[in-house]
């Protein structure tokens, strides 16, 4: 899947008809700079190759799929066009871009503060890597914060057993991103990213489905 | 915490102070017929009770952390105020009315087919207890659906994966949802309605960002 070529160079009318983008919107991502410049071949034709229909197919993976705003994808784009990046760096700048986006209050009560050590110690305990600036980190501490606030929350599993249900699938779902022969440069980057869209997407609303029937199937046998 | 009881009747401006919920805001839930009057003690007063209080404490919690309008949460009152109707019903009414809430298709293409036996064969192997309406289940077809027509999308850990690894969580959840006495009835029935928005929605978003730092952490060592 990392190696959809296609051999000929290609009319704005063509790439249209392969991609299944509309011409117009085509002409909106050249605009706004998503999508570098064909060869011109005349004042007014250009010629369009491979390359442009895989970052075609990211940017609406992103869109349509991540649902990512424009802005955002334009910072993702810089991020895989930068080889010097790593890979793994490229994937946190997918990731962090799906929302939610949890704000950081200004501030912090001691609610916030209990669930973020909380937090540090899980990550610490675990071994696990993550960068403090994490949006999935705030969002966890956010919600930690928010149980500790409500009178009302039951008290669940536990912070620890979720981390644990969830590192082998997280770590299947990252290592089937690798590509076969597991390099990873200019064309294959923008490939492996849009494959990160779509499974960090589309695995993670897998997960939660799945975890809404196991509790209505818990709650048969505990309330039925 | 099923035993918020306040000893007197309140008039609206104590009801307020008490919930910290405005004046205005009560007054628009008496009209639209989320909360009941309160007992008349003039032409222009009346009175309420802790009733009145733990059913203002559902509603914010489905308004401000379930994020349910307000038709579905009068659906959802509804079940809560008919006592012959099962805490396992309930618990369903909360659950379905959370979003996303995804579309079946007008045509189930081969692709939904496909996922849909799977979805069944899965719920069958498992021997769960799932109504064939549940939106969860729609959802995890959909998406089984999208996985499948999109031809970049990553292989990840399989279905069956994600069902082994919430079970033990959901499980735990739901159990922590069930008062110590085992008693349903009543009062008991609108803080268990509570706790379960609380609950599914503050548990559902652990899930989320620890799989997520979980995928970081994967990342780091597959691509790092």
């Amino acid at each position: 899947m990392y190696r959809t070529e296609v051999a000929k160079a290609m009319l704005m009318a063509e790439l249209s008809r392969s991609s299944g983008v509309p011409v117009a919107t085509i002409k909106y991502y050249l605009r706004e700079g998503l999508l570098p410049p064909g060869a011109a071949i005349s004042a007014t034709r250009a010629e369009y190759g491979p390359a442009h229909l895989r970052r075609l197919r990211l940017i609406r993976a992103l869109l349509e799929i991540g649902e990512v705003p424009v802005a955002a994808i334009r910072k993702i784009l810089a991020v895989v066009d930068e080889e010097s990046v790593s890979a793994h760096v490229m994937l946190g700048a997918v990731q962090y871009e799906l929302g939610p986006h949890p704000g950081r209050p200004a501030g912090a009560d001691q609610h916030w503060q209990a669930a973020s050590r909380e937090v540090d110690a899980l990550l610490a305990d675990l071994g696990w890597t993550v960068t403090t600036g994490a949006p999935a980190r705030t969002l966890l501490v956010a919600t930690l914060a928010a149980l500790r606030r409500t009178e009302s929350a039951p008290p669940g599993p536990g912070l620890r057993a979720y981390a644990e249900a969830v590192a082998a699938l997280a770590a299947a779902e990252v290592s089937s991103l690798l590509p076969e022969d597991r390099e990873i440069t200019g064309n294959s980057r923008v490939a492996l990213a849009e494959s990160a869209v779509v499974g960090m997407v589309l695995h993670e609303r897998i997960l939660i489905a799945v975890h809404r029937l196991a509790q209505e199937d818990a709650s048969s046998r505990y309330f039925g």
